[in-house]
Order: structure tokens, then sequence, then C-alpha cells
């Protein structure tokens, strides 16, 4: 399952699970599937293999309807990619520069949108995910996987800057190991992991690129390579941690 | 200034502040004054140095009103205290034991209350803090001190559990670092820190003391007497640190 697969990473997560294996299904969900170009596209050509779902993070009924579906079509899952996230939104959400330009309504919600709306993804896949554990794959578990940031990271943060995305990150981080934790200790066959995707060519970071170093924008291929590459060799040690596109750790 | 003074650690800061100096003036606030039984008595024996605001760290206009009015009656701060949280609420919030009983409304609401508000206070007492520096104590800036807790750690979190809350001091901790990184850069006079109390025996953690281990739940005094070590002997290096009640660093 691909959770915000209608553009940028989510939807280039889509194409390579189907692309790069000749089996298995995907369940994408996104906000406005009717709208979603390149997931309707994508569907034109595995129309058997994509399952298309509705779902708004911020909507907790469409979540628990996403679950009941994918319970009676499949039975369970064994990989869940929480790609949905917002940096800006024009007219509504613009990452702060100081704190005199900090607002409540910002800071909510950002937070709704990247800290809660995943937690209630996994909170809702959870029975789902323990049936899967790694079966039809070559993993002993199931992987979560949250798309973080490292600007989510308290350690690297020498910048400032952009607080309601970082502290929304940041409590990403802090809730998806705390449930690692849970799901260790009841010794569920889950691995839940945290990525960073690096700094990648989509329509989130397309207002900020100018400052970044040259090849240092990722193409959404090279990206979702990698990360993939990460979620396939995930270790049961892997769980409750924070991994950058290149395998590398992040400090929290 | 102490914001959250009506009971508990806040109310103990005041205290401490008062009976530890022979001058200078103490701003509590609290969000209903008149119920604040701690605050009316210490009132009654420091008429003139104590000076009691109505904020609720959930309502801006609140802060912005304690903010112009401390302006127009001292016209600058040089200690900011930011001890209001919760952890619980009777019927309305209880710290999560698992995933399944997580709430949106939960994490939004101590999220509000514990990660924004403070934020939201140091947005306002900025300009005066910057005009306040060390004056009038041996420092030479001003220091902001958020209370915030070791749960919020994500190194740290070994037991998983308590979801909303955990979160919500991990956000208060990068946004506390974000905006000590601006203040920094701006050289200007105020050193931010992030402070751990201890396990204190105070109304917050009297549902859960069953659990601490003998001679760790210390009295407010004792935590507060240390918690005021620390912010006296500040050094601009520890801006956007994170310590304990014994100075020892707390991993993010
Ligand atoms: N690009 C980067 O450089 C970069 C760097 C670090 C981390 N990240 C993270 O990577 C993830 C993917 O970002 P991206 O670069 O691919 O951004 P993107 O191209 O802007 O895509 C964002 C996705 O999130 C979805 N989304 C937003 N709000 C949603 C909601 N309420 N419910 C469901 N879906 C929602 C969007 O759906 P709609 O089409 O319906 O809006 C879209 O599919 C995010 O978590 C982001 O924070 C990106
Ligand atoms: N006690 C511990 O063991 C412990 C451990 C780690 C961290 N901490 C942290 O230490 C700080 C102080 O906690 P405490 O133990 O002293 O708890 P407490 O005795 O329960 O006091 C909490 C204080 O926060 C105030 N508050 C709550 N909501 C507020 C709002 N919307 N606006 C303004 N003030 C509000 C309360 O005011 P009202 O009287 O109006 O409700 C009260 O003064 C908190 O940040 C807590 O997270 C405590």
């Amino acid at each position: 399952m691909v959770q915000g697969a209608s553009r940028g990473i989510g939807l280039e997560f889509v194409r390579q699970l189907l692309e790069k294996n000749n089996k298995g299904h995907v369940v994408a969900t996104c906000r406005n599937p009717d709208e979603a170009v390149g997931l309707v596209e994508l569907k034109r050509k595995y129309t058997e293999r994509l399952n298309v779902l509705q779902l708004d993070i911020t909507n907790e009924s469409t979540i628990e309807a996403s679950a009941n579906s994918i319970r009676e079509k499949y039975g369970s899952l064994n990989l869940l990619i929480n790609a949905s996230g917002v940096l800006s939104i024009p007219d509504v959400l613009q990452p702060e520069t100081t704190l005199s330009k900090v607002q409540k309504s910002a800071l909510l919600l950002t937070y709704e949108i990247n800290a809660v709306g995943p937690i209630l993804v996994i909170k809702h896949m959870w029975p789902l995910l323990k049936v899967g554990g790694g079966s039809g794959t070559d993993r002993e578990f199931a992987v979560v996987a949250n798309i973080s940031a490292r600007v989510g990271s308290i350690g690297d943060n020498g910048l400032g800057g952009w607080h309601s995305y970082r502290s929304s990150k940041t409590a990403l981080n802090q809730l998806t190991k705390t449930i690692a934790v849970e799901f260790a200790r009841k010794k569920d066959p889950i691995v839940c992991i945290l990525l960073h995707p690096g700094t990648v060519d989509t329509d989130l970071s397309r207002p900020f690129q100018r400052n970044v170093p040259q090849g240092k924008l990722f193409t959404r291929e090279y990206s979702v390579q990698n990360l993939l590459n990460i979620i396939n060799n995930a270790k049961s040690s892997d769980n409750g941690k924070f991994f950058a596109w290149d395998g590398q750790p992040i400090p929290w």
C-alpha cells in the first residue's frame, strides 16, 4: 500500500513496485482518484494489479474505509508506505522564515497532515500488517516506511526556519519510534522505519530548488530506487530507525 | 516571567524567584488568577514584586495582552519560563497505552498546549527579551527556559506509549532548537534552553507515581532549586540544548 500516491515520490513508488515485480498487488491511495492522472495512466496498464482507493489523511473515516476495503479484497498487507506530506499550500501555508511569522493555524494544520495522518493510517492497517508479515516477500516481516525529512532532525538543525514542517516531521519521528517499540514488544512481524528521500524534484520542493547545490537535486526515479533498496533489505534491527536515501542513519 | 504558574512546578518557580532574591519583579501568568490559591497567597506577601496576569496558552490574544501589559509596566524581560503543560485531563485526555487508543483529538489538543503554546509566548515576548537581555542579573543574556520532559526524547524512548504527550514534547524540543538558531544568528542577547525537571510530585504526575522507584520522586522544591541553578549558570553555548534537572544533557 502506498498512501499519498497521486504525485511525486508516492506515485513513483507505485510505478516502481508495479514495474519491478511481475506479481503482487499495489493499493495506491489518494485524495482525488479521478484527478490523479499518473495513477489513472498506470491503472490502464496494470488493471488487475493496481487498486486505487480514495483516502484523505485528514479524514479518519476514509482511512477506516480503505482498511475495510483492503481486508475484504486481500485480507492482509506486507508493505505500507506513508508518502503524503505538505510543506506549503498556496495562500494557506508558507514555510516560516522567522519566529515572527509562526502562526498557530499553520503549526496545527501541518501537524495534522504530516504527523497525525500517517499514524492514524498505521493504526487502522495494523491488523492487516500483522496478518501479512513478510508473506509473499523475501522478508520475515511487513515493513511500514514513513517518509520523514532530514529537516525533522533536531540534532541536524543548524539553519532554523520552517517551524511547522520541521516540528511535524520531528513529531512523526517520535510517533514512529513509539509505535516501533510497541510492535517489537508484542513480537508483531512488522518493522517500522523512517526515510529521508533526499531533495527530490517534485511539486513540494519546486519553490525551494534554487538553493540546492548542483547534483543534489534527485530525480524521483533515483530517490525511490534507493528507498526501495532500503525497504527490501530492511533487517529487524532497523525497527524504529531513521535513514537517508543512501542508507546512512540520521540523528534524531 | 513564569508562564503556567497556578500550580506545581510553575508556582514553585515563582515562590523561589521571590524568596531567593530581595529585588526584581516576577510576572506570574495563569488561566484563572482568582482560583490560583498559591499565587493569591504569595501576592499577599509580595504585593509589589509579584504581578499576576491572566494568560491561557490556547488563546493567543491573552498572550498578546500579557506582552502589552509587561511592556507598559516594565519595558523588558530577562527571564521567561514556560512551565505549563498537560499529560492527562479527566474525561478528556488519557495518556495512550497502545496505538489502538491513539485519537486525533488528543494528539492535536496536546500539541496545541505543550508545543504551540510556549512558542507563541516566546514569539510575543521576543521584543521584550531583546530589550532585557541580562540586565539586572549576573548573566549577559536573557534566558528562555521551556519545561520539556525526558519522555520527549526519541533516542531515550525505550518504553513506548504516551504518544500525544511524547510527540508534543519532541516537537517543543525541535521548535525551541529552531528558535535558538534564529536568536543566535541575529545575535540577540537571549539563550533558549529545554529542561527536564525529573519526576516531580505534582498533580500531573500523581496518577502515575506508583511506578516511580524509591527516591526518584522529587519534591517541587528540590526540582526547582536544581532547575534555577541551571538557569542561573547558563552559558551562551547552552543555547538550544536540553538538560535534565542535574545538568546532564538529554539526547534528542
Ligand atoms: N521532495 C523533497 O525534496 C522531499 C524532501 C524530504 C522529504 N519529502 C517528503 O516526501 C513525501 C512526498 O513528498 P513529495 O516531494 O512527493 O511531494 P508532492 O509531490 O507535493 O506530493 C505530496 C503528496 O501528498 C499528498 N497529500 C497532501 N495532503 C494530503 C492529504 N490530506 N491526504 C492524502 N494525501 C495528501 C498529495 O496529494 P494531492 O495530490 O491530493 O495533493 C501528494 O500525493 C512528503 O512526506 C515530503 O514531506 C520530500
Ligand atoms: N511533574 C512531573 O513529573 C513532570 C515531569 C516531566 C515534565 N514535566 C513538565 O513540567 C511542567 C509543569 O508540570 P507540573 O508537573 O507542574 O504539572 P501541574 O501541576 O499539572 O501544572 C500544570 C500547569 O500547566 C497549566 N496549564 C495547563 N493548561 C494551560 C493552558 N491552556 N494555559 C495556561 N496554563 C495551562 C496549569 O494551569 P491550570 O491550573 O489553569 O490548569 C498548571 O499551572 C509541564 O510542562 C510538564 O509537562 C513535569
